[in-house]
């Protein structure tokens, strides 16, 4: 059993416990159009070459680039129209010396031609002739087979988070199906608490309150599939029952506690007789949120968190969120810290990281990023309701000062 | 017919367009739990009052406070202990002066009790007697019955895109089904250009290109019901009848133009006959995206974007995305911007906005954050591939030089 009962620094005990991570998620293959936010599970290579055929980039005249040379404004040359490009069918006409053929951006370049004049450097005469005012080089204005793209090359690095364009990126080189993407990993959330009901209960007892964690925990569970498992007894035999059912299909289980704390150290024994190496960190320097348990088992995240709302959400976001990329070995999705100015003084206490929900706001209309801290007495849900981010008052600082620039996680 | 040939800046652009659009998406009442990034149609109030009884905010002791006062380290004052409070029943012991009942974070204040003693001031005797080495104050450690939330009292703003947090918020005071919130937007997406097959298509003809951009516009209306209506020839009865269909039923359309210039006028024309006003700005201050439509009848917004893939997308952020939080009647999500150093002069021209696919790094180990320019030869969708950003280089600047600090949307 591998404990460490020393409270520890947040970045420390986060990378201490995804160093026992071992589980990796499964790959799945599914349609382009569904990929949306997904993470490629290997390299996406381009079956095709992009383009396809010679494009013109521009609205011209395709040409024999040496029927131009020597053209000038003052000393047109004079070309024979032969035709014009139809968009979206290959080009039928050959163009030859002294000839030109009109094309449209996109269109095909026609066989014989080999450059485009920009309809801007062009005069027409009558509907069979035109004077070209500038001369072309070979190439110019011409989009080359494969340019874009040449066949086998790679169009998405493996483990990268599918955007919106990088659809577009797939479906140009006809890619449409069967994308790699990694399973989005199972989260099963657990509560315990015998004061907790599930939170769609019509009517509450007097002592009773909701289960509120695990809704909100699930909805920070973005591009995973969070599953609400349910309200545990505060009973080790009853939870380790509910652990033990859910780990074999689960890629990560999050328990939380009960407010009391008694209910929290039942939740690390029982973590510990789920399995290896159990509980690697047993709370963490960092305030609201102290009490965390991170733990591994059969090589999968396991998370205890606290009870208070606020704790749960803050410890979820520190360290769940990025547990979920790392199971996906995906980076986390860039910037989800800010920089800002703290409105007013926030005091902290060394030796450990205190997170404030914070409001993100424009003052003074200097155009910089202010960070207005969110105050509530009991630590509730509420504090947390219009909250933009959490400010990052460091480990070694003892507070931040008015106008002093901070983290602001969002 | 309201129409304004002039290119006109980016911001006096949307700022004219959205001054003329009236509609309003339509309200639709869910459950809470499928209520993340979705927008309050009105303001949320709590039917309860949160507690809902006084609570305990510590583990201790509930006793009369003046049955500790004088109480002190050297001079403890001796309470029998009369029972212990269940978490999560309802309080059935009442305390009177000089008892104590055990009670745990969150319990239920028994009858008599005005505060708790937290354990840590305590010393036990045996199972019937403590020692109070602190005396306690009315009310300390005590959440009173509506300190967090006052039953009426607003829980979330009207127009708020709710978040993780906001669920469990809602949930905690009971709001657990019927949330009033906007209708997703519907966007009807249409590509004209005869060149364009759809992106299933298994097999290309010479001249033929998959239409990418009805996808890649279909996944950046997150939030919003997107529906690609398919492929319409570059002839002007043939749109106007599928722009004339959709209309009635969507709340946007958007008309990716053919490649050529003429695919680009029709779709002004065929807008302006569609109805009034019609066409409010023809062609944007930006580079790429130039020939940019937008439009408004019936009060809903029309975009005409033009065909290359690189336009259309940043177009689409530029316009499209904003006027979907328009329609909702809420901002944009917060921090769509941040700051970061280029890594290389950047030139532009007066007079225009230059949006520059960036990717965001951090170099020298500085701890800032550097925008990295992705140059491609033809504008293709590939160069935004890797982009976690566009790098906007303002109006009338003409250019931005290698160290210096811009504005990447992300």
């Amino acid at each position: 059993m591998t404990e460490f009962f020393e409270v520890q620094p947040p970045d420390q005990a986060r990378q201490r416990w995804f160093s026992q991570i071992t589980h990796q998620v499964e790959v799945e293959y599914i349609p382009t159009h569904e990929t949306l936010g997904r993470v490629t599970a290997d390299v996406i290579h381009s079956a095709e070459a992009l383009p396809a055929f010679q494009r013109s980039m521009v609205d011209g005249y395709a040409v024999q680039a040496n029927s131009t040379y020597g053209a000038s404004d003052s000393l047109p040359t004079y070309l024979r129209v032969v035709g014009e490009i139809l968009m979206g069918k290959e080009a039928e006409i050959t163009v030859q010396k002294g000839e030109a053929a009109l094309i449209h951006t996109g269109g095909m370049i026609p066989r014989g031609a080999d450059a485009v004049v920009m309809v801007e450097h062009t005069q027409p005469i009558d509907e069979r002739e035109i004077e070209v005012l500038k001369a072309a080089a070979p190439g110019e204005n011409v989009l080359q087979i494969g340019e874009d793209v040449t066949p086998n090359s790679p169009i998405l690095p493996a483990r990268h988070r599918i955007k919106a364009q990088d659809i577009g990126a797939m479906l140009a080189v006809g890619w449409n199906e069967h994308v790699p993407v990694v399973k989005r990993p199972r989260v099963c959330i657990f509560s315990t608490g015998d004061e907790l009901v599930h939170p769609l209960a019509e009517k509450l007892k007097l002592g009773q309150i909701r289960d509120i964690n695990s809704s909100t925990i699930q909805a920070l569970c973005a591009g995973a599939e969070a599953e609400i498992m349910g309200i545990v007894p505060d009973d080790a035999m009853e939870l380790f029952k509910a652990l033990e059912k859910a780990l074999p299909t689960a890629d990560m289980l999050v328990v939380t506690a009960g407010s009391s704390v008694s209910a929290r150290d039942m939740t690390a024994q029982v973590i510990n007789q789920l399995g290896k190496p159990g509980v690697v960190v047993h709370g963490v320097a960092a305030r609201p949120g102290k009490p965390t348990i991170l733990a591994v088992v059969d090589g999968k995240p396991v998370i205890g968190l606290p009870g208070n709302p606020v704790s749960a959400f803050v410890m979820f976001r520190l360290f769940g969120v990025p547990a979920l990329a790392h199971l996906m070995g995906t980076p986390m999705a860039i910037q989800t810290k800010v920089a800002a100015r703290v409105t007013v003084n926030v005091p902290s206490a060394a030796g450990r990281e205190d997170y404030v929900p914070v409001r993100l706001i424009e003052r003074n209309g200097d155009g910089e990023q202010w960070a207005e801290p969110i105050f509530g007495k009991s630590n509730l849900i509420f504090t947390l309701v219009g909250a933009d981010g959490l400010l990052k008052i460091p480990l070694n600082v003892t507070g931040l000062r008015e106008g002093v620039w901070g983290e602001v996680i969002l």
